[in-house]
């Protein structure tokens, strides 16, 4: 049907082709950087709506923990232990992302912004405190994001 | 001196070799990851070294500034206008990576641990502070990582 010198051409082309389209399947950077700041938006709605189990979700089974006074801790478990005991459900988190960034390989990416708590302490008196927060995410194995690195600094009190 | 059909097939091995050798110029991660160890390194001899030009020399230009109590900002050298006003020579700080980890291309990694700050205030009083930090680097086109992000919390005092 063929003659061997157009097989021949068939089959250069298709090597070509099919080696730029496998070079060229490059992660869409701009959609991933959205993708983080939608994570974001839903992080901090999962946590007004569901508190510990919502903030929980975000996060990866292999994320540290690294929260003030506590020792580095690795998985999500042992954070999960740690905020049992802490959890206080009178505090409301908001945050604000300034900036969201990935990895030209599309797995890896960084959120920073502003943050911040109002509600009442555990002896009813009230709280208002601000900082800026780094978070880190990777992108699991069912393409969502999630947090497997997220601290905070807290601005001084205002006097 | 070649014939036609010759020729062909190696056109069609080159661009097969080529091909394959392009797409498989994967980054080495695990020596990345331990640039990134030794760049965390460099970076706290570089300060204890230097000061405050040891310190910036390992930001990248793009750096984000997140420092508690002052605006987030974009650039080193707003980074430098706001530690020129604040930098204490009499205080030594020292950090231990816990982890280091980077995207699969190599080109954004983050490293946590702990820090140490000690010496003495401004006005003279001595300071030991501990806390941990998050780091994200990003690779610049000279080969060397850089800072983008670097943000620490602080252990509350004990009492």
């Amino acid at each position: 049907m063929f003659s061997k010198r157009i097989m021949k051409t068939l089959l250069l082309l298709f090597v070509v082709a099919s080696s730029v389209a496998f070079c060229a399947a490059k992660p869409d950077l701009e959609r991933e950087r959205a993708a983080l700041l939608k994570a974001e938006a839903d992080f901090e709605k999962a946590r007004a709506e569901k508190g510990l189990e919502g903030w929980l979700s975000f996060f990866a089974d292999d994320t540290a923990d690294v929260a003030p006074g506590y020792p580095i801790t690795s998985g999500k478990e042992a954070m999960r232990r740690r905020l049992e005991k802490q959890w206080n459900p009178n505090l409301k988190l908001t945050w604000t992302p300034a900036k969201a960034d990935v990895a030209a390989s599309g797995d890896l990416g960084y959120t920073f912004g502003t943050w911040e708590l109002t509600g009442q302490s555990q002896d009813g008196s009230p709280i208002r405190e601000t900082g800026k927060y780094s978070t880190v995410w990777k992108k699991q194995r069912d393409g969502s994001w999630k947090v497997v690195l997220d601290l905070g600094n807290s601005d001084p009190e205002k006097k």
